[in-house]
């Protein structure tokens, strides 16, 4: 196993193995997909390191933000990361981004990148600094044309099937799933791409668009072809699982829960605990169905989740944790982003993969690692840089730059105010 | 580059070049998280075998179906593998599955499973049958304890905000996003630890819970710090944009476009193209606001929203599609899947990563390969085997058994009929 110090710029103790260590990350990125895409090789041990204008790119002051205005999504999506500004408006800034890409040893540099229309940065123009050059290019759509995750989204039809069955409107994601994945696709080709780069030396051109990560993925769970090969609109269920029998339910005190009866062994268990064994056993007889099977239970979900409404209508929340813990049943309460951090510390929801971390600009608070665990070894969560900290030294290190010309380049604007 | 026709099982045509060719992987897996790993790797030129029990596992029929009951879901997700099925209850059965662990080549052997609670499946075990093993172990907590993406999704916070702000209960999401995430986790690491095995001949043992995944992603969002740092509880606003000024609109004919406005540019463009320069410059001047800063168009969403709606509601949808085409802005028609099929059949709709597949079993339709495509080209989609289809020429080839010894098996139960 590699160990290694490039690999953990914030000087924290590590004594991680690292499968990418010695990777040599150039990220010119903003919002999730793209960042999201280095910070993740960097949890691998990559050096990541992230340019940005000077001041910061669009993505710099981003919601949720601190009451000074401090973007706690850019730091928690750019941790582990070294962070560098230049000009990269003009020629010098752009130099120094392909003099970073070919100071790299050859068979470590990446460079991943969501900037639109910049030919300087593409992977025919830099591969000419760094031969064997792994390139990702994140797009919104494949022709270049751009798109976010919310308007991805929309195109791909999930918000026509989420939300209450009666709403007509279309109901947007708040998290975006889309954006997550075109991250990780982003992280698993650089991963690829390194091990053939290892066998042969070769380095390669990847490009992704978020709308085909969500096209995919329409198709990989099968939404598309029931469309086409059933004609079947698939409708909108609130909360309630297609084909199967799932539901959130509340408690005399008002605390939902979320339940689910994907198995025989479920089913039983969810009928012995809200004591309707004898009422649905009815209710089959009577309609000449089998409520072991998914598809009659989907089939009758109203009528069965108001049987079991009143069981959890009349139990306290305690009263149904403590049934539903002594089930094989899939459950779970809901919980507010509040609730989330207040379970973190007890010690029943304490999760090694989270700890305080202290972020520069911010302040002390509970940070994740990965949740990609190697060899029973969790990966720390390591702070964000603050916005440009690293250029002087970087510029230093890799360039061997001296403090006259990093004088002057600062003094023309390529360089921000150390 | 590397070509091989083990990435290949369905024998189609291929010229891809395959950064994770000559990897075996053996899947032991249900639902979408595993499987979707090991697509992915497959997507990437792996050979990947899913093992299932006699008759297939827990997701065979998992909606969406076919009218004939065939699951399109399990065919999305089982892309490109091969099928074996063996009787995994009894000893003879995990004999097999052992047997084709040890009988990888050095240096190729993956195992992926989300089997809980199987000893005979775990990376101690199955080690001393492949020394150099890359074992990936999904769990539903890191405990673990069961959950699944509809559980994991009510425990972390993200149900709370979607939906309409008027709405009081939660909205699930109907896009397994954790899922998704963590499949592509499992390919993201299995990718980087070959490399790794490549550099130094070492194996390893990776294990991800699904409510890591989550927690990681909330975490990553800054939605924890959010809650927190600044105690604020961020609140349900339907389809705006938190912090910025996005939402769907509606034309005069009924259909609805999401429409967002990040940059500058996307403000000056969205005032233009709605006609509301006029009305929206007195407001600022009135308020004491600056509408081209993202906090301030936040904190008035609903009385722009309010302008901007009135042009909508007075074009066909025609008209606003013509006017934004010209802009800058972010925007996009909402689309059920019957329209995302529909659309891929128009020109502007073709999309080089679909194309129709003769699926066994169920027919032909549009399925996509990988959206991360390498050197301009991109992966094709393969179909799912049948289930069970490849056991009797998988064990002949990889275990040498010949038809004597099969017949043995299958008269035992330990191999299904052929």
């Amino acid at each position: 196993m590699v160990t290694t110090d490039r690999s953990n710029p914030s000087g924290a103790q590590s004594t991680q193995t690292t499968p990418l260590a010695g990777l040599q990350v150039i990220e010119l990125s903003s919002f999730v997909a793209a960042p999201l895409g280095g910070m993740t090789l960097a949890q691998l041990g990559a050096e990541v390191i992230r340019i940005d204008p000077i001041g910061g790119g669009p993505d710099q002051h981003r919601w949720p933000i601190t009451n000074d205005g401090a973007s706690l999504y850019w730091a928690g999506l750019n941790k582990g990361k070294r962070s560098v500004t230049v000009d990269l408006r003009a020629e010098p800034g752009r130099d120094l981004v392909r003099q970073l890409v070919g100071s790299c040893a050859p068979g470590t540099a990446v460079v991943v990148t969501n900037s639109a229309g910049q030919d300087w940065l593409s992977y025919d123009e830099l591969r000419r600094y760094q031969a064997d050059l792994i390139h990702v290019q994140v797009h919104g759509h494949s022709d270049g044309t751009p798109a976010v995750d919310y308007t991805v989204n929309a195109e791909m039809g999930f918000p026509l099937v989420t939300g209450p069955a009666n709403h007509a409107d279309p109901v947007n994601h708040v998290l975006p799933a889309w954006d997550i994945a075109c991250g990780l696709y982003v992280a698993t080709g650089v991963a690829a791409a390194t091990r053939h780069r290892e066998l042969t030396g070769e380095g390669c051109k990847l490009t992704i668009a978020l709308s085909d990560v969500a096209l995919a993925m329409a198709g990989n769970l099968g939404m598309l072809a029931e469309a086409e090969v059933t004609k079947v609109q698939r409708p909108r269920i609130g909360n309630y699982l297609y084909g199967s029998f799932a539901r959130d339910f509340s408690s005399v005190d008002g605390r939902r829960f979320m339940v689910v009866a994907l198995t025989r062994r479920h089913w039983r268990d969810l009928l012995t605990v809200t004591e309707t064994q004898v009422a649905v056993s009815a209710l089959e007889d009577a309609l000449g169905v089998d409520f072991s099977r998914e598809d009659d239970r989907y089939e009758y979900r109203e009528a069965l989740a108001g049987l079991f409404d009143r069981w959890f209508s009349r139990c306290t929340s305690a009263e149904v944790e403590a049934a539903l813990s002594a089930t094989a049943l899939l459950w779970a309460p809901y919980r507010t982003f509040t609730d989330v951090v207040a379970h973190l510390g007890t010690s029943a929801g304490k999760n090694p993969i989270v700890e305080q971390i202290d972020q520069p600009g911010i302040g002390s608070y509970l940070s994740p690692g990965s949740p990609l665990v190697q060899d029973g070894r969790p990966v720390r969560a390591r702070p964000a840089p603050l916005l440009g900290t690293d250029t002087y030294p970087v510029l230093t290190e890799r360039l061997g730059l001296q403090r006259e010309e990093l004088s002057r380049l600062r003094s023309a604007g390529v360089l921000p105010e150390q």
